[in-house]
């Protein structure tokens, strides 16, 4: 017994030895109560040094898996006695994962992906190659807290150019997500300050401010951006804004809004404003305009944006860009942290940029989507639905606003065509606030979304719309 | 005047012609006060529709380049005058980066990082390319928010094998780098939760606590690990530890304090240990001891480990492994957080475990640990040192003490390094709670250090020291 083959060992000698009879252990063919041969026995028989069997025994005493008794010898453990003992199989807990649809869903008009054959997966796979081959030395360098060099400044130049905005690229910290910024930006404001929030409005950034202890309270929004008189009436001493492209609503805030809201956040210390530029890189109709940020004299505007709208929502890279003495506290107080995007990720965005690709990539999509809006637009006039809707245009980046001209409630539509697997979302369901109203306006996120597919929904909530009228 | 090619123009016209007439007032070409052709003339002599100008012109009236008044026409406006407005050149603002050390470091004796060369670059470039050409679609599939299953399969069954760890993959959750889980942890937890650190210990936890507004407590380390009857002193429910392997005393815990800390985490509802197994791979002599999450019946276990350590550095990847209860508190509060890690490299690294490269990559990087300490060590006994120094061996990871035989206090002899190039560390430095100690401990990381460099090292310290004592 125990005889075990020695040739190609590529571990410690003892490591084998214990990884052999562990083995042996846990499939039974060494049963429980078993006298394992002597360490000098053991030894000779395999031509092997005592001290490497005593090792190999020791660590399975240590382990649990075989007992030891003074002049009495080594015996076998009975593995069901040993805690945490590998075993074979799999082990499948109650654990209830986040909520699918309860329909499948065969057209999703709110679906806010990149279409992934947009993907410049090519290029991307030539310049990781080039990188891994070239930049070894720098991959392996722990990358600075904000980010490496070479991207922050790729990522300042493409600001200069295409976004009218200077800045330092010491102001420009790189985090895996917007998500994983906004724990950030919470860390450097402090968890005192009451963030105010547009109502209706993405979620997102609430249920991250929420998570970490941050009071939220809300402003409505009008056709001009965010109420100024809303916000006044609030605590809150930071607010959080798209101005140049609302979600869901669209509306783009104008220069003079703009002005009000720094105004606001110039009147007290302590106030700022967070600016979310997620999809500025394709307002259809114009080029956006200049950021808060780029207006802002007082220190009081940090601007985020990222890629995963302008790239692909799998990328995680986003980038916030901080006024000079919050660049200052971020360095002083939170660049113990690693950043959270890898090198290999970094570097070869940084090249992407630099070499033009991106730009080039920016450019081939805002045409697709220029196109894929015309496309849809037609569709939905040419389609059952036409006397029935009405698109609310804006000047918006990936999706529109349907107003159905119906009675029925939003949230029996939505059920209604849920049911029948088209997923339809309802402006009203962006109120923070838990306002209840009945808008019929729906979102309309063409980015990821087929003509033919938007026909079968239109026809399917047209046959919806007319019955109920039918019934009445 | 305002002659433009329309040659090779790849974005909208109205944009093109935006894009040069802004370029031109913005160099100057174009100055301030120049009346532009009407809309109509400018398209005529061009042949472009008048509509095209018109967007044109809007969009240089919205960003405040022109201004037009009624029947007197457009006039360029003086760019000074334009908040925000795009220049070429830099910015530097006086922002202060995180100290660099004040002296240039030749030999960095505490230096944690992998050693660049050891990386698998070929085969993770070549699983990439794989992933990149055949796995499109998947990359493009917004990730779980816990990590993609495929990753969490794989580590689960990596764990299974070599930690001897039975999980259920929903129990995985994989993030961008282990300060960003323990921000997880704490929205998880919740922030009124005081946590005991070891004291002294790994100070990276602690300032992601405090930047969370989480109170820690400290309690003290022995030759078993963490000091339980401090342990209760404190008003902690939460502890953080690593048994397999304390930072910086490199103490492995033994099974009976394993026990005991179990118990006292059992002794009352909401208290948890978080078990930070970061090199866990690399314990020189013997297999590691199963991890307390091993042993846990009670739910109370919340295990971290990284490939940062097994892999890069560089390489942003984490996972922690929560308990049934809490991996569905998980879903239920925090499934909204987009996982941080990217698709790509979450495919790239379930590939590379699955197809066993990791387990190759462990075995190869153990034996040349083992290596390199043993270089090391004979080094140092082989240098004029030997009989100023001892070496506090024991089966830690990759770094081990030094006891260095002198008086000098510990800041003295580090600054004095320092000085001369040789970053040398304290384990008093590591005391969170602010002890002053003078122990004469240093620790030596010798996962990227070179033996000639550790010669060089061992000589200015002795040469140091004994001339203090001459002094004396």
């Amino acid at each position: 017994m125990l005889t075990y083959s020695f040739d190609n060992v590529d571990v410690p000698l003892y490591e084998y030895i214990y990884k052999r009879i562990r083995e042996d252990i846990l499939n039974g063919t060494i049963p429980p109560g078993t006298r394992l041969p002597s360490k000098r026995t053991f030894a000779k028989n395999n031509g092997i040094s005592t001290i490497t069997i005593q090792n190999a025994y020791d660590q399975l005493i240590s382990e649990g898996y075989i007992t030891t008794s003074p002049r009495r010898g080594y015996f076998v453990a009975d593995i069901k006695d040993i805690p945490g003992t590998p075993r074979t199989g799999s082990v499948n807990l109650e654990i209830k994962l986040p909520a699918e649809r309860i329909f499948p869903c065969e057209v999703d008009l709110a679906d806010n992906r990149t279409a992934p054959d947009n993907f410049p997966f090519s290029v991307w796979n030539r310049i990781i190659r080039e990188i891994i081959s070239t930049r070894g030395r720098d991959l392996m360098q722990p990358s600075f807290c904000a980010g490496v060099r070479e991207l922050r400044e790729a990522i300042a130049s493409y600001l200069i150019s295409f976004r009218g905005m200077l800045v330092d690229p010491n102001q420009i910290v790189v985090g895996a997500g917007t998500d994983y910024l906004y724990g950030l930006i919470i860390q450097l404001l402090g968890r005192e300050r009451v963030v105010c929030l547009e109502s209706p409005g993405y979620s997102k950034p609430e249920k991250v401010y929420r998570a970490n202890s941050v009071r939220c309270c809300y402003a409505g929004v009008d056709e001009n951006g965010i109420d100024i008189d809303d916000l006044r009436r609030t605590p809150a001493d930071v607010v959080h804004l798209s101005p140049t492209h609302h979600f869901p609503s669209g509306v783009t805030m104008p220069v003079t809004r703009r002005y009000q809201i720094l105004a606001w956040a110039n009147e007290k210390d302590g106030r700022y404003i967070i600016e979310d530029d997620y999809d500025s890189e394709f307002r259809i109709n114009g080029k956006p305009l200049t950021p808060l940020f780029g207006i802002d004299a007082g220190e009081k505007v940090i601007y985020i944006n990222t890629f995963s709208k302008s790239l692909a929502s799998t990328v995680r890279i986003s980038y916030m860009i901080l006024p000079e003495h919050l660049a200052n506290k971020f360095y002083r107080m939170l660049s113990f942290y690693s950043c959270t995007v890898s090198n290999f990720e970094q570097y070869t965005l940084a090249e992407f940029i630099k070499k033009g690709y991106f730009e080039k990539h920016i450019n081939r999509m805002r045409l697709y989507y220029s196109r894929k809006r015309r496309d849809i637009l037609k569709c939905i006039a040419e389609s059952s639905m036409s006397t029935f809707c009405e698109v609310v245009e804006n000047d918006s980046g990936l999706h529109f606003l349907l107003k159905i001209k119906t009675d029925i409630r939003d949230e029996e539509l939505t059920l209604a065509m849920a049911s029948k697997g088209i997923n339809l979302r309802p402006l009203s369901g962006y109120y923070l606030n838990g306002e209840e109203k009945d808008l019929h306006l729906f979102i309309i996120n063409y980015s990821n979304l087929d003509v033919n597919d938007v026909k079968k929904a239109m026809d399917t909530i047209y046959e919806y719309i007319t019955d109920f009228r039918e019934i009445i």
